[in-house]
């Protein structure tokens, strides 16, 4: 069995695409994977208003324990954006504005964590974006190995490194590297159909239940509309 | 027993008692009402300093599917407020900019909703205010009958349709319609009650243990003034 | 055995220690104290961009109740920061804007509650920072008694009368007011060599794994640099 | 407005009813309402293999406040079952032996409560079977007015004073009186077809895609049946 | 400031009051201490049926780091009972079945941790009682230092070396050694008191309404006795 | 994109290897893979005592939905163990004693489930052991596709097709297919180890400090060995 390792030539998605992915932001990016790649809602931006996405370095540290994000940080170049998981959970403020520093002069775009972070007026100040489970100013320790740019789940969703991880207001998505000019094709075309349904909906002028069919589907489920008198006459009591 | 409906005609609460109590705010009408009708801690705001309120058009959806808020558009009209139910909990986001849009349109003045909600930024920048469990940029399908304006619950609050719904950055609070103009008048005697207090106390002419006659109270409670030698001359130990 | 008390002459730390813990931050002072002190991540503060120190009064109240917060009103003064626990968990709103309006005239600097708070948008207009356990409107009763100024537990950290409280956006840390000069020091010593560090790593002239000597504890510790290519001939299949 | 109330003569469902309901326990009891009714998961049973059902005598208390508990065993009669409430979320062990012995006199079946519990070892041994949020010694006072047999919210469920109460190892389910008759005859017939289905499956003569022709709809959703060659020629990549 | 230490000769509580406090169980030994001193209800059995008291030994570990428990081993002696908190929240396995041979061997009675434990089903064989956040079966190491003997915060309550913990199928409660004779006199009148009660509600000879003299309270808090009818009357609408 | 699929011929780990990492249990097979493999502690058992292992067939669905769940029976064959995620939490009772039935009768060994299940009480009578994230007897529809032998993440573990699923009183891990024969090795030689040392704790002969060799360790991380009176003659004041 393969014990900690820094893996130091990770193959990378195409920038570019990743740019244009940021554009779409994540609720898009979300749908045109079929709706796939979600990290969970339990990780939080620190700011408000950011809208990032990079190619992920990844690191696996245990709790209370920042020394492999030490390491990761020499692994990291110009449009890349870190990914931290712990082995096991934890809050702790791993993550504080030096590590923001030395990250920013490299190109890091930001941070997604499952741990806590720290010094989060600072990071919002310098402008550099994060997303992590807690705010906490816990320390922690430089003591037990762990590994970078090895697959990691964060929050129900696997981050390979070099896979695209898109990251606003909505919060995280992972995009596998493979896939990202597939995904940004359907991103594109799912834009272009909402733009659409926008001004439809906007102007007044058709009801999604219309613009979208729907009406056949609710009464081939059996929901009826009634009045309020029909529906007590009805007389189930109860709510 | 009835299943899924469309209630098509409710009875509103009186839209000018509900801009009356929208700006008492939330937890004045929780107070008027005999603290009552409190919407739970969890369902939190996206936005800061909206303050709004409107009639109820209630949701009750499946988890993971928002049909029913397709249908429930067509039922809202100006100075409605949208809320929405599972049937069991979900974070997903079963709301965003396009549904804000369709509803703005019409009049309607927010949601609060038991699900998640995704495309924050937007719905920020649009103005149409959202309290939510979560925010989750997860989909969901059109696949599952629900019902559109009946009565549910919402964090430990029964809900009808065309009760008043009154939300601000404390949270949530529902008048029934039948009371609103009750818990107006009652309001509006507190807030002339609260004015005279916030001035005797912002000048430091009045504590509050004497303005509110607890002196006494406490005394019958046995809460005894020390010293701290007197205190510790008991000899507890320990905490 | 002690019942309810009110002890009335507090030993309080200097409060111009305080004020200069107040510009470290938490963080700072919570590495400064050996990595102690630190209220945990679950008291979050109702603003962004607050940052004070202050010598703590502290309430134990009963949940539900706020009595014990009006008699402590009469024990603060100029400097002080109050602190509120219960005897068991509770998310009520039992503090608002009146409390807040009495403790600013007093010079009291801020609040720190396990409880939930009210009136939140009326706080950050007064500029009376605030960290809670939660924002709920929920209103509390005056009827059971409780102690003020005895030590309290909050966030797993204990608070006794007289310590200083610094609470920032990255939470609230405890200093026993007999440490506080130490801890100053030790701050002050830390900052100091931060803004070394700061400087670079901001300059892309030092990495943290050289600056701190951690190269060799990664070899010590087993840690491998592989390729990608190395790292797949090892055959481990699975992630 | 009302204030704090306690009813006396509260209408109950037909006892022979509930009996039957309990036969067929919680889960046949909430499909056969349209999957309605059900508690949610946060109450739990502090004991294993109890199946009962009453008639609800309902209690609105105040968190850390036991006093309305006192007042409504006066309204317990043979059969009930007691449902708690309090008006914010708490963990305190409102509930012990005791009461449980003065329940258990007047024929009370069990205890349904959003509050915690203690004396639990007690409760099992007595054999009053208890569902609650919590275990925990935490004492509480008689101070705060509330209200007994008013319509109160537990799990997200509304429970009505003279409802039909279902509780056993799953959890709860709440059946209006009024419907108690018609929700019975539905879970008969469900428990007839189940019979058949669980003879189906167990003997291995027919899958359930069979017999409930789940097929044709798997085929309509577009979900393709692929041999591991198949699907990862499809070449995707990523998780 | 002191760093990591291991206090050797703790003053310890008198057994003898322990065992007397083990047999009224946590819920009286919590009452007689005026309802103070019990861990939240977070730290739960994983048995059913052991009731312990022992007197403290403490651990403060590191999260993920179980170096200091082989370190307190030594320090443990007959009649004690561990008692591990960790610097920041972690459920990680810190505990299984060979620590509970080594404590037991010397005598230990139980185990109260704020971290998960593992081997279960072992520890449930051996009769080793343990109370714990979580079950999890994750590992640590031994890597940082931490303390033994010193304070540490259990779900809210402070533990200080040599005091009384009592934990029964209810949780935890703390007894500070120089009390325990007073407790352990206070619990042993409650006792007597409950007997008395026990028989009156047992036997249905009088109401607790009328034994503890609640009429007149509930009549000053103006809770008002109505039927349905009445109730009805009074039209409030709503919930 | 690939959409729903149902993989009809996925490698299984060899059963014997299964059965023989059974015997060692959740915790010793985590340990001998390094400390990784293993599905957070939100997955509990329904019973106690069972320990089971088999290979696994994965079921991804949409909440509230179990249509792929009965596509999945089909898929089953001796020696397998089900595991079902959903695309969003769900604490719905996905699972019941029909499902059991069925899979019972093919010759499955149990059931591991990001959802809730029902039917506890006779799931527990047939023997059919279950870990789920809840008890809840909610019922589901059959509406949304989904997947059967995908990968899929369990509390924060990968599980793909065919990998070995060891459960029991501990919780759940996994071991890939490829790996199961190395971490056996592994695991039996742990056990090995481990009996020495419990022979040796147990009778007191050595303490787990000298035969871990782990003074030397404590010294140089600075802890110190104090009595009461030289720790308290250090003066910090504070806990």
């Amino acid at each position: 069995m393969t014990g900690p390792v820094v893996i130091t030539d990770i193959a990378r998605a195409d920038l570019a695409t990743a740019d244009a992915l940021a554009v779409h932001g994540v609720a898009t990016v979300h749908e045109a994977m079929g709706r796939t790649g979600l990290v969970g809602p339990g990780i939080r931006p620190v700011q408000i208003g950011a809208r990032v996405a990079g190619t992920a370095v990844t690191v696996l540290s245990w709790p209370g324990d920042n020394l492999m994000i030490h390491a990761a940080i020499e692994q990291c170049r110009d449009g890349d954006l870190l990914v931290v998981a712990t082995t096991s959970p934890s809050s702790d403020g791993a993550f504080g504005d030096l590590f923001a520093t030395a990250l920013k002069t490299r190109g890091v775009r930001g941070l997604v964590t499952t741990t806590g972070v720290r010094d989060t007026a600072d990071l919002r100040e310098m402008g550099f974006p994060v997303w992590s489970s807690a705010v906490h100013a816990q320390g922690t320790v430089k003591a037990t190995p762990g590994s970078v740019n090895v697959p990691v789940v964060v929050g129900g969703a696997t981050v390979r490194p070099g896979d695209v991880v898109v990251a606003d207001d909505d919060g995280v998505v992972v995009v596998a590297r493979e896939r990202a000019a597939t995904v940004l094709a359907a991103a594109d075309a799912r834009v272009a159909k909402e733009a659409a349904d926008r001004e439809a909906y906007g102007s007044g002028a058709e009801l999604s239940l219309d613009r979208k069919g729907l009406r056949p589907l609710l009464a081939d489920l059996g929901v009826e509309y009634l009045t309020q008198a029909e529906y007590e006459a009805r007389g189930d009591g109860g709510s």
